[in-house]
């Protein structure tokens, strides 16, 4: 794109209008690729890479980690590690290391002097100290959602160019911990312009045998939609997960023998190492194509006291390449994930092509990772709405200008909740695979970031609506919970619609009155009523709430703005009347969708699968906050019958209730003008006095003809087919016919046939199977008794606020279509789901001169355009990304190249200039020039943008651009 | 001195004749008490201490402690302390660190390159780091001998004067960790010229009490014949054994919480540590004297990675200082044990004086610490019988000139011995409280020592000699066993005597023969006598010999000399006829001496203490390596009655054999001429399928009237009183009526009356007691089932060869005289069973121009005076210590100063000229200067030298001297 009209970004590496430039570091520095040492071609050369893999939480807290606090718990400090590594580095140019997770960094670069930071900046320019992978934190891969990957990964990828300016830009991507790989990630990668990804952690069926053909290199083409190489990426999986060969550990928290060679002491041992080092290079070599091999020289928190690696790698080195004299063929070396990664490129291999993913990921038999697809539920869904905030956070940062950060309400800020999501991605984090302190840790993490955001948001929303009074948000109202709704006579309600279209939502308050009016921001009456509360929200609010009912209407708002609603009690007689249950009714039993005319037979319960306790004789695997493992492939049914009610029909909901037993029940929605049939569900808490711990699923049983097939979303976006008990490219061995078919799902999950497609939409990241032709299984809450041995060391049983198991509540949206219209349902409907709009509320009424309403656009995006992320970015620069968001070839409607005008976006902006960027916004998009890999065959280009300022979107295709703007 | 011709000592800061002087570091150095940082006169200043406890063996050997080598046993690696502590010293030039076993320090600085060597050199110059306590290792105080101590400190100082000159000379002394403190330790210390003294344990009641009374700091008068304040020294009991302040650990070994600052993080600390620190301070302080306070900073095996450490401690210096300005008086300082001494001198405070020694060591009621005295009873003796043979091997360096260390038999050495003895004074060395790998590994270095010794000795020998003959060393003479004396039909025998005067021992070779002629050097024959081998001896020697006999006969040699006798086979004849034991005698019943006709009442008979299990009701402690606790005071007796045998009477031995039972038995000796009785014991494998340890005492039972009082010596030289129940310096509480009445004894104890005195002189190290009016016990072997909860963990059950338990041999000699002349005889008595003979033989007939006959003295020195040192220094330089071996008015003979002339000492070597030095050599004696403590009342001065070469020893002295020599 050419239009920069006089873009100032000190960051970059490009310039376009101006040459002043301000870099901070890196002119004249040899990083990169020109800095990797020299190998011989001539031998197997050994690339050893110094590394530490620093959890953001995990055992402890990302702070008790960064410190090195509560070392009872695991030794662990990160603040140490990078002290010495800096010092160890200094002894020797040709040591080298490499650093991943900037959430640790940013802590430790603030609080160093500049003559440190000048050190370090050094080494970074010279390429021995090298960042990799370089986001925030390592993210979860099966329990994240794409827009909350690519804003911590741009939150880490800026620091880092901020900081050393282009040669702290990483090469490559770097998950070598995570429990399965998403495809998605994959296309992230790529797009951020990544010229490899490596990992550590795949089935351990799919090891052996690219052990065996040399396939642990591929290229992985990681999108169907995108037009190749855009969405190639060149992916190793590593020799020893991200260990070093077994007898080569040199950290303090390993035991292998030193290098001992003093011959004027005891066990002299240099011959023994060397030996043994030699045939470990030998037998890696023979799984690996390439006459370069790589050794990672590390683990967990290690190189706390890096002299002792690398006194013992120096003398390793010394000694083995001494042998080269003698005729030895193995030169080994200190190197770096992108210094091989260039090697392998220059070894001009053909490499095999992997266009699936690494999901479900088993270490052994009977160890499916499939647990922690649904584990901690209430934190999964903590994030997911976090990372609503966070977007209509950054959304009223630019549109509500500076004074948003510092206005009528005090100091406001974004960066707390980026940092707090940020860490939030970790793999131990969403993941729930964490002890519960620490999750207690990341959900206050993200409530201190709503804090800072919350009063950037009053002052936004003051500034747009002229009205400074006091704003109420309700953290609560899924369990009806608000202080000012249930208490005031008259107040109005602010919707704030964080999506680039306008969309109506249903709407539920907590009331004491019997009859409201609600009229809309032109005064307009909208239909209302008020529902009783169901018994199961009774239960779990406790005394948090008071409510005798709740007002239920529905409502709309422009897009990325806002409307406000007036409502006011008429009548304030409600019946306390006991709700009262019909025993002879039951299931669901078909679904129709009126439209269409379509019906299906439906029948929808819930079960649950008693959790091994590791006691039987295959394996003493146990189901834990990682591992799935049912002791039998049959679940048990709650209850074979549930006790309904309808509670409500009304022009504007349909409600029944229905009662399971004391811990799950479940209301079924239907909002007048909406597709979609809610579930919520509430489970918990789930009863272990029986000692079986338990893991509990809703399962809807259809006659839809799917056979084995079924399909789920990768990180929220690209759908992926499954099939029972296969794997795409390997003859699978199913040996857990349960919790071996399991996937995760992010937004949605569906299973069709030739003429009906039922697809379930979710809140948060789950679990899902199908086990049976024409049923869809989805993993809600576990609560269990042992640990699973993964070094979690605790069993997963979180506890309630007010009972002994925590009580989870949650949405699945249900839509029933042809195939071939269904996304066009269910992306915007996930959509919705993901960015759900903010209510805020004010006692009384608006003030006169109070703008009721306002859009941050023009006018609504294109259907298949979303507004993936609006950021401000610089003082007068913000960060967009506009997104295609339906996959080539599944909607006749909209899977079709899609035109948007860059200045004719905004309503309250201008746009001065726009440069396009990387996904990763740490590169200029003219500037990508990834590695090239000869299985990539070109293909037909996508569409072109029209003019400069017109761009298009192809299926599946993010844009990212820096606007320079000015406020209108 | 004033003698000095020419002598050139490059190591010393001290010059006579020459100015040329080759100072390797230091010329312009501030180190030493100049060096020290500011305090503040009117805070409590806080003198924290860095300081890393490195043990030279324990639960792993020396080298792998050295290396960081199976760290599984124990993370500690002394190569990377040092690297980091260097590192870390450099940083800020405030930062201390001590450190204090020069082994470690030596294999260190050998693999360092110039560069580091160079900077490491500057550290010592300028102060920041400082060598403290300085020995090969710091020594056991229970267990080992005077001249090994001295030897032990002697090598570790001469490699810091060598490599850093008077900047690496210690001024304090530090036993942090030895179990109890020697008051002869102290006297060393003194006459090292150490300034001050450090420990860190200490009876708990005294503890206790001296808390309360400020009486933590204290002047101890350490002899009571050397005139003071020759053998004062100022002695510190730490306040936290050798560890930090609670909370203050900051070690990666450690898990207390690490400062954290950074007030954009979790956990903010600062103000909560700093809380705590100023806490403990004052704490501390209400138990010390002075406006001084010592910290310890570190621990067992820490600062492997400093930068935790120091990092810390940065802060809390900074954040404790900083609130001075807001009124504190606390005052904190990196600083020495040197400097804080320096402060507490300053001080000019009276002290209180303290004249017995701090045995036993007790921790808690039922601890004491008085089981190590006895544990490892094989390895105490080996490590006994290494010292002499180290002293032979000095000696005959010496005598033999340079070729003894490249000559016929190759090259030889004696540093490799010293630096095993040096590794086997180590604190849980020869104390017995290692793990048994790591005892092996002691072993194993005394074993490589004397094969180095003996290519040096018989170099030496045949130089002497003039027969290069091969010579053959007889290690297992205590089980009879000599293959070549057991096979050969002449052979001769070389006795080499290292004592200053002609001594006759009695020896006793395995034979097949039945009638032996002996002749002396001179021809003359030697009484002989060939007898049966007790059923022990055949039991415990095995398949190792094959010997009918013991050929039995006196030697004598000459002083500093040999003498060569000649043995040759008369008749073969010996019936192998079955011994038979006399069921009907008994025991020992009285004991006379024919000299003065006194006669008294002796029993004397084996028993077992049932050592504790952890299971009664008072404590959980057991016995174990360190600890001795019986389940009862009354030992259980082996055997009423012991079957009996007289083996022979004749006229060079009387013999009688006693058999208690199949694990205990003894030999009971008489030979012509000497005025002792020795008592050959032989003990074990001790038997425990009866589930029950046990620790095996031998009791002598007498008339004597000594009622509570015994006495034991310390280290081998000066005598304390004993008194059962009793302590002299606070009102004992008695908790343990046998373990809390032990005292170590290194090479005597005694009881007596007015009329009476029994003295035990032992082979070895030993705990013993008296419980009894006129009893004397002594513990000899000890066989345990659990381990005793102080670290080493494991029970002491030492494996044997061929059995299951370890059988130990060994000797009493008991010397029964009146009390004034007691040491007239058991003084000599101990000192040749400190340096025994050195027996080795030659097949055949010597050859013709064979010297049989050696003396490297011109005459015996005086009675009183003691050759405790002859060992090469330089080429041309020899370093020789005399010692009186008489106390203060223990003898009316010897108990007087004793003048010898340098001079005319050698019958080989030319005298040219003398220097005397610091006990430890590593001072001119004129130079030392230490800092004097108000306590200390001039006393009379001793008897002066009456010329230059004359020089004249007072009771208990020893005096120090480098002689430059020419081989004549």
């Amino acid at each position: 794109i050419f239009i920069m009209a006089g873009l100032y970004l000190s960051f970059l590496f490009q310039l376009f209008f101006c040459l002043v430039f301000s870099l901070p570091t890196g002119r004249n520095s040899i990083c990169g690729y020109r800095s990797c040492p020299a190998t011989n071609p001539s031998m197997l050369n050994v690339h050893l890479v110094p590394h530490t893999h620093d959890d953001v939480g995990w055992l402890k807290t990302v702070d008790q980690y960064y410190y090195g606090d509560r070392n009872n718990i695991q030794h662990a400090g990160v603040q140490y590690i990078l002290d010495s590594v800096i010092d160890q580095l200094q002894k020797d140019p040709a040591r080298r290391f490499i650093y991943v997770e900037t959430a640790f960094f940013y802590r430790w670069w603030k609080q160093q002097n500049q003559s440190t930071q000048r050190i370090v900046t050094q080494l970074v320019n010279e390429g021995r100290l090298e960042f990799i992978n370089g986001g925030w934190c390592m993210s979860d891969e099966a329990t994240t959602h794409y827009s909350a990957v690519i804003d911590q990964m741009t939150l880490g990828l800026r620091f880092l160019n901020d900081t050393f300016g282009e040669c702290g830009r990483p090469r490559v991507a770097w998950h070598i911990d995570p429990f399965g790989h998403a495809r998605e990630h994959a296309s992230i990668f790529a797009q951020m312009g990544y010229d490899g990804f490596f990992f550590g952690r795949l089935d351990y069926q799919d090891k052996a045998r690219r052990m065996k053909t040399k396939e642990m290199e591929m290229l992985w083409r990681a999108s169907e939609s995108l037009t190749p190489p855009l969405a190639d990426l060149f992916t190793g999986v590593l020799p020893n997960g991200y260990n070093p060969p077994e007898g080569f550990c040199w950290d303090q928290s390993c035991n292998d023998a030193p290098i001992r060679d003093d011959p004027d002491l005891e066990d002299y041992n240099v011959d023994e190492i060397v030996q043994k080092f030699l045939n470990a290079s030998y037998r890696q070599a023979g799984f690996y194509k390439a006459n370069h091999i790589i050794m990672t020289m590390g683990s967990d928190f290690q190189y706390e006291n890096a002299n002792l690696w690398y006194k013992n790698m120096d003398k390793l080195i010394k000694y083995v390449n001494a042998l080269q004299a003698k005729g030895s063929k193995v030169n080994v070396l200190y190197s770096t994930p992108s210094c091989y990664l260039q090697e392998l490129n220059l070894a001009n291999l053909t490499w095999p092509l992997k266009t699936d993913d690494f999901f479900p990921y088993a270490d052994d038999a009977h160890d499916f990772w499939t647990g922690y697809f649904t584990s901690r539920p209430a934190l999964k869904l903590y994030e997911r709405l976090s990372n609503s905030r966070l977007q209509t956070c950054n959304q009223l940062e630019v549109l509500g200008g500076p004074k948003s950060k510092s206005g009528p309400f005090g100091e406001g800020d974004s960066d707390t909740m980026k940092r707090a999501m940020g860490v939030a991605q970790h793999h131990d984090a969403v993941s729930g695979t964490e002890k519960q302190h620490v999750a207690y840790d990341y959900a206050r993490r993200l409530a201190t970031g709503w804090a800072h955001c919350e009063v950037l948001v009053r002052n936004s929303l003051a500034i747009l609506s002229g009205s400074e009074a006091p704003r109420v948000f309700c953290e609560n109202l899924n369990i009806s919970v608000c202080p000012l709704t249930e208490s005031s006579h008259k107040f109005s309600m602010n919707v704030y619609n964080p999506l680039g279209r306008t969309v109506s939502w249903p709407v539920r308050l907590p009331v004491n009155g019997s009859v409201y009016s609600v009229t809309d921001a032109n005064g307009r009456a909208v239909d209302s009523q008020v529902v009783p509360l169901s018994k199961s929200t009774q239960e779990v609010r406790r005394n948090r709430g008071y409510a005798k009912g709740e007002l239920v209407f529905q409502v709309e708002a422009p897009p990325l703005g806002y409307s406000t609603y007036i409502i006011s009690m008429l009548r304030d007689d409600i019946n306390n009347k006991s709700v009262t249950f019909d025993e002879t009714t039951g299931l669901l039993s078909s679904l129709t969708n009126l439209e269409t005319n379509q019906t299906i037979q439906l029948t929808q319960n819930f079960y649950w699968y008693n959790a091994s306790a590791g006691n039987n004789k295959e394996s003493p695997q146990t189901s834990g906050a990682y591992i799935f493992r049912p002791n039998s492939s049959d679940p048990f049914v709650i209850n074979k019958t549930a006790e309904t009610q309808i509670v409500t029909v009304s022009s504007t909901v349909q409600e029944v209730t229905q009662w399971f037993s004391p811990w799950v029940s479940q209301v079924v929605r239907l909002y007048e003008g909406h597709r979609e049939l809610e579930l919520e569900w509430t489970v918990g808490p789930v009863p272990v006095a029986d000692g079986l711990g338990k893991e509990v699923i809703t399962r809807l049983d259809t006659d839809i003809k799917s056979s084995d097939y079924f399909y789920t979303d990768s990180n929220g976006r690209e759908v992926l087919e499954r099939r029972k008990d296969y794997r795409p490219t390997w003859e699978l061995k199913q040996t857990e016919p349960v919790a071996g078919n399991y996937y995760p799902i992010n937004s949605r999950a569906y299973i069709k046939d030739d003429k009906h497609q039922l697809t379930v939409v979710t809140d948060r990241s789950q679990g899902a199977s199908s086990l049976y032709n024409g049923s869809l299984e989805i993993m809600l809450h576990r609560r269990l008794l042992y640990d699973d041995y993964r070094g979690v060391g605790e069993p997963l049983s979180e506890p309630g606020d007010f009972s002994d198991g925590l009580v989870a509540r949650g949405r699945l949206l249900l839509t029933f279509t042809p195939p071939d219209t269904a996304a066009d349902v269910h992306r915007p409907l996930a959509q919705g789901m993901v960015l759900q709009p903010l209510l805020s509320f004010q006692d009384g009424t608006p003030s006169a001169n109070t703008k009721l309403e306002f859009s941050g656009l023009q006018t609504d995006l294109p259907p298949a355009v979303h507004l993936l992320t609006l950021s401000q970015w610089d003082e007068d620069t913000v960060l967009i990304r506009l997104e295609h968001q339906y996959q080539a070839k599944e909607s006749k409607t909209h899977s079709q190249p899609v035109t948007v005008n860059l200045q004719k976006l905004f309503s309250t902006l201008d746009v001065l200039g726009a440069s396009e960027m990387s996904l990763g916004a740490n590169q200029w998009k003219e500037d990508m020039d990834r590695l090239q890999w000869n299985t990539s065959k070109p293909l037909p280009l996508s569409a072109k943008d029209p003019s400069p300022w017109e761009v298009t979107l192809n299926p599946m295709e993010i844009r990212t651009f820096l606007l320079r703007v000015r406020q209108l």
